[in-house]
Protein backbone atom coordinates (compact mmCIF):
# COMPACT_ATOMS: atom_id res chain seq x y z
CA UNK A 1 0.00 0.00 0.00
CA UNK A 2 1.28 3.45 -0.93
CA UNK A 3 0.12 6.43 1.78
CA UNK A 4 0.15 9.84 1.42
CA UNK A 5 -0.44 11.94 -1.42
CA UNK A 6 0.78 9.72 -3.94
CA UNK A 7 -1.71 7.35 -3.42
CA UNK A 8 -4.40 10.43 -3.66
CA UNK A 9 -3.23 11.17 -6.82
CA UNK A 10 -3.32 7.42 -8.30
CA UNK A 11 -6.91 6.59 -7.17
CA UNK A 12 -8.31 9.67 -7.97
CA UNK A 13 -7.94 8.23 -12.02
CA UNK A 14 -5.44 6.00 -12.51
CA UNK A 15 -6.74 4.69 -15.63
CA UNK A 16 -6.25 8.49 -16.78
CA UNK A 17 -3.15 8.44 -15.73
CA UNK A 18 -1.63 5.79 -17.12
CA UNK A 19 -3.38 7.36 -20.59
CA UNK A 20 -1.08 10.38 -20.32
CA UNK A 21 2.38 8.78 -19.76
CA UNK A 22 1.17 6.44 -23.17
CA UNK A 23 0.51 9.19 -24.50
CA UNK A 24 3.68 11.91 -23.33
CA UNK A 25 5.96 8.55 -23.58
CA UNK A 26 4.57 8.23 -27.69
CA UNK A 27 4.86 12.02 -27.95
CA UNK A 28 8.63 11.20 -26.54
CA UNK A 29 9.11 8.30 -27.89
CA UNK A 30 8.73 10.10 -32.08
CA UNK A 31 10.84 12.82 -31.22
CA UNK A 32 13.76 11.10 -29.88
CA UNK A 33 13.26 7.16 -30.50
CA UNK A 34 13.27 4.52 -27.71
CA UNK A 35 16.60 4.60 -26.53
CA UNK A 36 17.26 8.20 -26.72
CA UNK A 37 13.44 9.07 -24.69
CA UNK A 38 13.46 10.65 -21.35
CA UNK A 39 11.98 9.24 -18.82
CA UNK A 40 12.30 12.41 -17.17
CA UNK A 41 10.75 14.37 -19.64
CA UNK A 42 7.99 12.15 -19.76
CA UNK A 43 7.42 13.25 -16.01
CA UNK A 44 7.79 16.71 -16.79
CA UNK A 45 5.20 16.51 -19.48
CA UNK A 46 2.39 14.15 -17.38
CA UNK A 47 3.35 16.24 -13.62
CA UNK A 48 2.90 12.59 -12.77
CA UNK A 49 5.70 11.40 -9.88
CA UNK A 50 8.28 8.20 -10.88
CA UNK A 51 6.71 6.32 -8.38
CA UNK A 52 3.45 6.63 -9.99
CA UNK A 53 5.06 5.68 -13.74
CA UNK A 54 6.57 2.96 -11.95
CA UNK A 55 3.18 2.08 -10.72
CA UNK A 56 1.65 1.43 -13.79
CA UNK A 57 4.77 0.16 -16.04
CA UNK A 58 7.37 -1.80 -14.53
CA UNK A 59 10.25 -0.48 -16.74
CA UNK A 60 11.18 1.86 -19.62
CA UNK A 61 10.66 -1.56 -21.64
CA UNK A 62 7.49 -2.13 -20.19
CA UNK A 63 6.19 1.57 -21.01
CA UNK A 64 7.54 1.13 -24.50
CA UNK A 65 5.71 -2.11 -25.39
CA UNK A 66 2.37 -0.28 -23.79
CA UNK A 67 2.97 2.60 -26.02
CA UNK A 68 3.19 0.13 -29.26
CA UNK A 69 0.56 -1.94 -28.50
CA UNK A 70 -2.01 1.17 -27.71
CA UNK A 71 -0.48 3.91 -29.35
CA UNK A 72 1.45 2.71 -32.54
CA UNK A 73 -1.12 0.28 -33.16
CA UNK A 74 -3.82 2.84 -33.58
CA UNK A 75 -2.28 4.67 -36.28
CA UNK A 76 -3.29 1.96 -38.97
CA UNK A 77 -5.96 0.50 -37.14
CA UNK A 78 -7.46 4.54 -37.77
CA UNK A 79 -6.17 5.43 -41.17
CA UNK A 80 -6.51 2.10 -42.84
CA UNK A 81 -8.51 -0.66 -40.88
CA UNK A 82 -11.79 1.76 -40.10
CA UNK A 83 -11.94 3.25 -43.48
CA UNK A 84 -11.62 -0.02 -45.26
CA UNK A 85 -14.32 -1.53 -43.15
CA UNK A 86 -16.54 1.58 -43.42
CA UNK A 87 -16.31 1.40 -47.62
CA UNK A 88 -17.14 -2.16 -48.29
CA UNK A 89 -20.07 -0.95 -50.34
CA UNK A 90 -17.10 0.54 -52.35
CA UNK A 91 -15.06 -0.55 -55.54
CA UNK A 92 -12.14 -2.12 -53.50
CA UNK A 93 -9.78 -0.11 -55.84
CA UNK A 94 -11.09 3.17 -55.30
CA UNK A 95 -11.31 2.42 -51.32
CA UNK A 96 -7.81 1.78 -51.14
CA UNK A 97 -6.89 5.28 -53.34
CA UNK A 98 -9.32 7.20 -50.98
CA UNK A 99 -7.30 5.49 -47.85
CA UNK A 100 -4.08 6.39 -49.58
CA UNK A 101 -4.93 9.95 -50.41
CA UNK A 102 -5.66 10.65 -46.58
CA UNK A 103 -2.37 10.12 -45.64
CA UNK A 104 -1.76 12.78 -43.38
CA UNK A 105 1.00 15.20 -45.59
CA UNK A 106 1.58 17.98 -42.76
CA UNK A 107 5.25 19.69 -42.30
CA UNK A 108 5.19 18.10 -38.96
CA UNK A 109 4.03 14.33 -40.18
CA UNK A 110 6.85 14.27 -42.83
CA UNK A 111 9.22 16.17 -40.32
CA UNK A 112 8.83 13.15 -37.90
CA UNK A 113 8.17 10.21 -40.67
CA UNK A 114 6.09 7.03 -39.84
CA UNK A 115 6.24 6.64 -36.00
CA UNK A 116 5.61 2.57 -37.23
CA UNK A 117 8.61 2.77 -39.39
CA UNK A 118 10.89 4.95 -37.09
CA UNK A 119 10.34 2.40 -34.01
CA UNK A 120 10.51 -0.82 -36.46
CA UNK A 121 13.75 0.55 -37.72
CA UNK A 122 15.52 1.33 -34.29
CA UNK A 123 14.11 -1.54 -31.98
CA UNK A 124 13.67 -4.34 -34.48
CA UNK A 125 17.62 -5.79 -34.08
CA UNK A 126 17.69 -4.76 -30.45
CA UNK A 127 14.71 -6.04 -29.06
CA UNK A 128 12.55 -9.09 -29.78
CA UNK A 129 9.76 -8.19 -27.86
CA UNK A 130 9.63 -4.86 -29.90
CA UNK A 131 10.41 -6.57 -32.99
CA UNK A 132 7.54 -9.37 -32.51
CA UNK A 133 4.79 -6.13 -31.73
CA UNK A 134 5.78 -4.08 -34.35
CA UNK A 135 5.07 -7.06 -36.81
CA UNK A 136 1.81 -8.06 -35.67
CA UNK A 137 1.02 -3.96 -36.81
CA UNK A 138 2.34 -4.69 -39.80
CA UNK A 139 0.38 -8.24 -40.23
CA UNK A 140 -2.85 -7.14 -39.31
CA UNK A 141 -2.01 -3.89 -42.13
CA UNK A 142 -0.81 -6.47 -44.77
CA UNK A 143 -4.31 -8.18 -43.48
CA UNK A 144 -6.74 -5.44 -43.92
CA UNK A 145 -5.33 -4.33 -47.54
CA UNK A 146 -5.22 -8.32 -48.73
CA UNK A 147 -8.92 -8.71 -47.54
CA UNK A 148 -10.19 -5.85 -49.82
CA UNK A 149 -8.40 -7.08 -52.50
CA UNK A 150 -9.51 -10.58 -52.34
CA UNK A 151 -13.01 -8.70 -52.24
CA UNK A 152 -12.49 -6.82 -55.67
CA UNK A 153 -11.13 -10.49 -56.92
CA UNK A 154 -14.26 -12.24 -55.90
CA UNK A 155 -16.56 -9.06 -57.45
CA UNK A 156 -14.12 -8.89 -60.76
CA UNK A 157 -13.24 -5.54 -60.16
CA UNK A 158 -9.94 -6.43 -59.28
CA UNK A 159 -7.23 -8.67 -61.44
CA UNK A 160 -7.24 -12.25 -60.70
CA UNK A 161 -3.90 -12.90 -61.86
CA UNK A 162 -2.55 -10.92 -58.25
CA UNK A 163 -1.70 -12.53 -55.21
CA UNK A 164 -3.68 -10.24 -52.63
CA UNK A 165 -1.09 -10.95 -50.26
CA UNK A 166 1.81 -9.99 -51.74
CA UNK A 167 0.17 -7.14 -53.49
CA UNK A 168 -0.51 -5.51 -49.85
CA UNK A 169 3.08 -6.01 -48.77
CA UNK A 170 3.80 -4.17 -51.53
CA UNK A 171 1.49 -1.60 -51.32
CA UNK A 172 2.43 -0.89 -47.51
CA UNK A 173 6.88 -1.56 -48.66
CA UNK A 174 5.99 1.40 -50.97
CA UNK A 175 3.89 3.72 -48.33
CA UNK A 176 7.20 2.99 -46.09
CA UNK A 177 9.57 3.30 -49.12
CA UNK A 178 7.99 6.98 -50.07
CA UNK A 179 7.44 7.98 -46.18
CA UNK A 180 11.51 7.78 -45.86
CA UNK A 181 12.15 9.57 -48.57
CA UNK A 182 9.70 12.47 -47.93
CA UNK A 183 11.18 12.59 -44.09
CA UNK A 184 14.88 12.88 -45.85
CA UNK A 185 14.01 15.56 -47.97
CA UNK A 186 11.93 17.02 -45.27
CA UNK A 187 9.58 17.92 -48.44
CA UNK A 188 5.85 17.35 -48.72
CA UNK A 189 6.36 17.80 -52.49
CA UNK A 190 8.25 14.26 -52.32
CA UNK A 191 5.17 12.69 -50.71
CA UNK A 192 2.81 13.62 -52.71
CA UNK A 193 4.26 12.61 -55.60
CA UNK A 194 4.27 9.30 -53.91
CA UNK A 195 0.92 8.80 -52.89
CA UNK A 196 0.23 10.30 -56.99
CA UNK A 197 2.28 7.32 -57.98
CA UNK A 198 1.00 4.93 -55.51
CA UNK A 199 -2.30 5.71 -56.91
CA UNK A 200 -1.01 4.95 -60.66
CA UNK A 201 0.06 1.75 -59.42
CA UNK A 202 -3.49 0.93 -57.71
CA UNK A 203 -5.21 1.84 -60.69
CA UNK A 204 -3.29 -0.68 -62.58
CA UNK A 205 -4.71 -3.58 -60.25
CA UNK A 206 -8.09 -3.42 -61.68
CA UNK A 207 -9.22 -5.94 -63.51
CA UNK A 208 -10.29 -5.39 -67.40
CA UNK A 209 -13.25 -3.88 -68.01
CA UNK A 210 -15.81 -6.31 -69.70
CA UNK A 211 -17.05 -3.29 -71.76
CA UNK A 212 -13.82 -2.73 -72.80
CA UNK A 213 -12.78 -5.90 -73.78
CA UNK A 214 -15.66 -5.95 -75.76
CA UNK A 215 -14.59 -2.96 -77.74
CA UNK A 216 -10.79 -4.39 -77.89
CA UNK A 217 -12.97 -7.26 -79.71
CA UNK A 218 -13.74 -4.71 -82.52
CA UNK A 219 -10.92 -2.24 -82.46
CA UNK A 220 -7.37 -3.31 -81.71
CA UNK A 221 -6.40 0.63 -80.92
CA UNK A 222 -8.02 0.12 -77.53
CA UNK A 223 -5.16 -2.06 -76.43
CA UNK A 224 -2.81 0.82 -76.27
CA UNK A 225 -4.72 2.68 -74.05
CA UNK A 226 -5.48 -0.52 -71.98
CA UNK A 227 -1.80 -0.84 -71.12
CA UNK A 228 -1.92 3.03 -70.48
CA UNK A 229 -3.77 2.41 -67.24
CA UNK A 230 -0.72 1.55 -65.48
CA UNK A 231 -0.54 5.24 -64.95
CA UNK A 232 2.95 5.43 -62.91
CA UNK A 233 5.05 8.34 -63.77
CA UNK A 234 2.65 8.95 -66.71
CA UNK A 235 3.40 12.74 -68.01
CA UNK A 236 1.42 15.43 -67.28
CA UNK B 1 53.07 20.13 -33.19
CA UNK B 2 52.49 16.36 -31.22
CA UNK B 3 55.22 15.40 -29.46
CA UNK B 4 56.36 11.40 -28.89
CA UNK B 5 54.76 8.44 -29.90
CA UNK B 6 51.44 9.74 -30.96
CA UNK B 7 53.54 11.78 -33.56
CA UNK B 8 55.14 8.82 -35.01
CA UNK B 9 52.36 6.37 -35.17
CA UNK B 10 50.32 9.57 -37.05
CA UNK B 11 52.97 10.49 -39.41
CA UNK B 12 53.63 6.97 -39.93
CA UNK B 13 50.25 6.42 -41.97
CA UNK B 14 48.20 9.25 -41.53
CA UNK B 15 46.01 8.82 -44.46
CA UNK B 16 45.88 4.72 -43.03
CA UNK B 17 44.64 6.12 -39.73
CA UNK B 18 41.79 8.28 -40.75
CA UNK B 19 40.63 5.10 -43.07
CA UNK B 20 40.51 2.96 -40.24
CA UNK B 21 38.66 5.51 -38.25
CA UNK B 22 36.35 5.70 -40.98
CA UNK B 23 35.62 1.90 -41.06
CA UNK B 24 35.28 1.65 -37.60
CA UNK B 25 33.24 4.58 -37.37
CA UNK B 26 31.06 3.26 -40.06
CA UNK B 27 30.64 -0.44 -38.42
CA UNK B 28 29.65 1.23 -34.90
CA UNK B 29 27.02 3.80 -36.47
CA UNK B 30 25.94 0.92 -38.21
CA UNK B 31 25.54 -1.21 -35.01
CA UNK B 32 24.04 1.61 -33.07
CA UNK B 33 22.85 4.63 -34.55
CA UNK B 34 24.86 8.01 -34.65
CA UNK B 35 23.78 9.58 -31.87
CA UNK B 36 24.41 5.95 -29.69
CA UNK B 37 27.92 5.48 -31.31
CA UNK B 38 30.34 5.84 -28.84
CA UNK B 39 34.07 7.43 -30.04
CA UNK B 40 35.46 5.08 -26.82
CA UNK B 41 34.06 1.45 -29.26
CA UNK B 42 35.50 3.18 -32.22
CA UNK B 43 39.21 4.24 -30.55
CA UNK B 44 39.29 0.53 -28.96
CA UNK B 45 38.17 -0.88 -32.59
CA UNK B 46 40.94 0.72 -34.14
CA UNK B 47 44.25 1.08 -31.29
CA UNK B 48 43.81 5.06 -31.73
CA UNK B 49 43.95 7.98 -29.18
CA UNK B 50 41.52 10.26 -28.85
CA UNK B 51 44.01 12.69 -29.72
CA UNK B 52 44.82 11.25 -33.25
CA UNK B 53 40.94 10.69 -33.72
CA UNK B 54 40.36 14.38 -33.01
CA UNK B 55 43.63 15.65 -35.00
CA UNK B 56 41.45 13.81 -38.26
CA UNK B 57 37.86 14.74 -37.19
CA UNK B 58 37.34 17.99 -35.60
CA UNK B 59 34.27 16.12 -33.40
CA UNK B 60 32.26 13.01 -33.57
CA UNK B 61 30.12 15.48 -35.81
CA UNK B 62 32.63 15.37 -38.11
CA UNK B 63 33.73 12.13 -38.16
CA UNK B 64 29.83 11.21 -38.87
CA UNK B 65 29.70 13.58 -42.02
CA UNK B 66 33.01 11.82 -43.67
CA UNK B 67 31.59 8.61 -42.44
CA UNK B 68 28.33 9.63 -44.82
CA UNK B 69 30.21 10.99 -47.78
CA UNK B 70 33.33 8.55 -47.98
CA UNK B 71 31.77 5.12 -46.75
CA UNK B 72 27.86 5.66 -47.00
CA UNK B 73 28.34 6.97 -49.78
CA UNK B 74 30.23 4.21 -51.84
CA UNK B 75 26.97 1.45 -51.21
CA UNK B 76 24.76 2.78 -53.93
CA UNK B 77 27.50 3.48 -56.40
CA UNK B 78 28.95 0.08 -55.96
CA UNK B 79 25.69 -1.80 -55.98
CA UNK B 80 24.13 0.61 -58.34
CA UNK B 81 25.98 3.43 -60.31
CA UNK B 82 29.05 0.99 -61.44
CA UNK B 83 26.93 -1.92 -62.52
CA UNK B 84 25.15 0.24 -64.41
CA UNK B 85 27.14 1.61 -65.77
CA UNK B 86 29.15 -1.62 -66.80
CA UNK B 87 25.89 -2.70 -68.49
CA UNK B 88 25.35 0.14 -70.94
CA UNK B 89 25.49 -2.71 -73.74
CA UNK B 90 22.90 -4.46 -72.04
CA UNK B 91 18.83 -4.02 -72.34
CA UNK B 92 17.91 -0.92 -69.19
CA UNK B 93 15.62 -3.58 -67.89
CA UNK B 94 17.83 -6.52 -67.65
CA UNK B 95 20.03 -4.27 -66.18
CA UNK B 96 17.86 -2.72 -63.26
CA UNK B 97 16.81 -6.71 -62.96
CA UNK B 98 20.04 -7.84 -62.18
CA UNK B 99 21.05 -5.09 -59.93
CA UNK B 100 18.29 -5.69 -58.15
CA UNK B 101 18.37 -9.26 -57.66
CA UNK B 102 22.52 -8.81 -56.50
CA UNK B 103 21.17 -6.86 -53.51
CA UNK B 104 22.58 -8.51 -50.70
CA UNK B 105 20.29 -10.40 -48.65
CA UNK B 106 22.85 -12.56 -46.07
CA UNK B 107 21.32 -12.85 -42.49
CA UNK B 108 23.48 -9.98 -41.37
CA UNK B 109 22.55 -7.48 -44.15
CA UNK B 110 18.45 -8.13 -42.98
CA UNK B 111 19.51 -7.60 -39.16
CA UNK B 112 21.32 -4.38 -39.67
CA UNK B 113 19.15 -3.18 -42.69
CA UNK B 114 19.93 -0.38 -44.81
CA UNK B 115 22.69 2.26 -43.49
CA UNK B 116 21.49 4.72 -45.84
CA UNK B 117 18.14 4.10 -44.44
CA UNK B 118 18.96 3.97 -40.42
CA UNK B 119 21.23 7.68 -40.42
CA UNK B 120 18.60 8.96 -42.93
CA UNK B 121 15.34 8.11 -40.66
CA UNK B 122 17.60 8.77 -37.41
CA UNK B 123 19.30 12.29 -38.57
CA UNK B 124 17.14 13.84 -40.90
CA UNK B 125 14.96 15.52 -38.52
CA UNK B 126 17.78 16.66 -36.26
CA UNK B 127 20.63 17.27 -38.34
CA UNK B 128 20.46 19.63 -41.39
CA UNK B 129 24.26 18.76 -42.41
CA UNK B 130 23.01 15.14 -42.24
CA UNK B 131 20.15 15.32 -43.81
CA UNK B 132 21.83 16.92 -47.01
CA UNK B 133 24.73 14.61 -47.56
CA UNK B 134 22.21 11.93 -47.34
CA UNK B 135 19.84 13.74 -49.95
CA UNK B 136 22.69 13.95 -52.08
CA UNK B 137 23.37 10.39 -52.19
CA UNK B 138 19.74 9.40 -52.60
CA UNK B 139 19.64 11.90 -55.47
CA UNK B 140 22.64 10.78 -57.31
CA UNK B 141 20.98 7.38 -56.73
CA UNK B 142 17.99 8.50 -58.70
CA UNK B 143 19.60 9.47 -61.46
CA UNK B 144 21.80 7.09 -61.97
CA UNK B 145 18.41 4.61 -62.60
CA UNK B 146 16.68 7.67 -64.29
CA UNK B 147 19.32 7.26 -66.84
CA UNK B 148 18.94 4.18 -67.58
CA UNK B 149 15.23 4.53 -68.01
CA UNK B 150 16.00 7.51 -70.82
CA UNK B 151 18.53 5.35 -72.26
CA UNK B 152 15.63 2.45 -72.93
CA UNK B 153 13.35 5.46 -74.12
CA UNK B 154 15.28 6.68 -76.71
CA UNK B 155 16.17 3.23 -77.85
CA UNK B 156 12.06 1.86 -77.82
CA UNK B 157 13.18 -0.44 -74.86
CA UNK B 158 11.33 1.45 -71.99
CA UNK B 159 7.63 2.30 -71.99
CA UNK B 160 7.21 6.17 -73.25
CA UNK B 161 4.46 7.30 -71.03
CA UNK B 162 6.93 6.73 -68.15
CA UNK B 163 8.73 10.10 -66.09
CA UNK B 164 11.79 8.32 -65.85
CA UNK B 165 12.85 10.47 -62.15
CA UNK B 166 9.41 9.43 -60.99
CA UNK B 167 10.18 5.73 -61.93
CA UNK B 168 13.30 6.27 -60.41
CA UNK B 169 11.89 7.39 -56.69
CA UNK B 170 9.54 4.76 -57.18
CA UNK B 171 11.90 1.99 -57.60
CA UNK B 172 14.36 3.37 -54.79
CA UNK B 173 11.20 3.58 -52.53
CA UNK B 174 10.08 0.02 -53.30
CA UNK B 175 13.62 -1.16 -52.08
CA UNK B 176 14.15 0.86 -48.81
CA UNK B 177 10.31 0.38 -48.06
CA UNK B 178 10.90 -3.67 -48.19
CA UNK B 179 14.16 -3.43 -46.44
CA UNK B 180 12.30 -1.60 -43.68
CA UNK B 181 9.47 -4.70 -43.86
CA UNK B 182 12.40 -7.19 -44.04
CA UNK B 183 14.33 -5.69 -40.82
CA UNK B 184 11.47 -5.77 -38.79
CA UNK B 185 10.87 -9.14 -39.99
CA UNK B 186 14.35 -10.40 -39.73
CA UNK B 187 13.31 -12.99 -42.07
CA UNK B 188 15.31 -13.00 -45.94
CA UNK B 189 12.15 -14.41 -47.26
CA UNK B 190 10.37 -11.32 -46.75
CA UNK B 191 13.49 -9.44 -48.77
CA UNK B 192 13.29 -12.16 -51.66
CA UNK B 193 9.68 -11.72 -51.89
CA UNK B 194 10.11 -8.06 -52.48
CA UNK B 195 13.08 -8.90 -54.83
CA UNK B 196 11.09 -11.11 -56.92
CA UNK B 197 8.00 -8.14 -56.43
CA UNK B 198 10.03 -5.60 -57.69
CA UNK B 199 11.25 -7.38 -60.34
CA UNK B 200 7.97 -8.05 -61.73
CA UNK B 201 7.28 -4.60 -61.62
CA UNK B 202 10.45 -3.49 -63.70
CA UNK B 203 9.16 -6.10 -66.69
CA UNK B 204 5.87 -3.86 -66.78
CA UNK B 205 8.24 -1.20 -67.62
CA UNK B 206 9.47 -2.68 -70.72
CA UNK B 207 7.79 -1.35 -74.30
CA UNK B 208 5.24 -3.55 -75.55
CA UNK B 209 7.24 -5.55 -78.39
CA UNK B 210 6.63 -4.17 -82.31
CA UNK B 211 6.70 -8.37 -82.99
CA UNK B 212 3.65 -8.53 -80.08
CA UNK B 213 2.19 -5.98 -81.65
CA UNK B 214 1.90 -6.81 -85.00
CA UNK B 215 0.47 -10.65 -83.48
CA UNK B 216 -2.18 -8.29 -81.75
CA UNK B 217 -3.51 -7.61 -84.90
CA UNK B 218 -4.00 -10.90 -85.95
CA UNK B 219 -5.45 -12.37 -82.41
CA UNK B 220 -6.66 -10.20 -80.15
CA UNK B 221 -6.21 -13.16 -77.35
CA UNK B 222 -2.98 -11.86 -77.03
CA UNK B 223 -4.01 -8.68 -75.41
CA UNK B 224 -5.14 -10.67 -72.49
CA UNK B 225 -1.43 -12.70 -72.32
CA UNK B 226 0.16 -8.39 -72.71
CA UNK B 227 -1.77 -7.33 -69.44
CA UNK B 228 -0.23 -10.39 -67.91
CA UNK B 229 3.53 -9.34 -67.99
CA UNK B 230 2.92 -6.93 -65.08
CA UNK B 231 3.75 -9.83 -62.86
CA UNK B 232 3.31 -8.26 -59.45
CA UNK B 233 1.71 -11.34 -57.15
CA UNK B 234 1.62 -13.47 -59.95
CA UNK B 235 0.43 -16.75 -58.94
CA UNK B 236 3.08 -19.50 -59.34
Amino acid sequence: MVEGSEKKRRSRDPERTRERLLQAGYREMYRSGFQSASIDSILAATNVTKGALYYHFESKEALGYAIVDEVVAKLPRDRWFLPLQRSEDKDPINALIGVVQAIPTRPRDIKGGCPLVNLAQEMSPLDEQFRKRLQTIFHAWQEAIAMVLRRGQSQGTVRSDLVPDEAATFLIAMVEGYEVLAKNSQDVKVWKLGIRNIVGWLNSLRAPRPSRRREQRISNMHVVRQHQRFRLGRKR
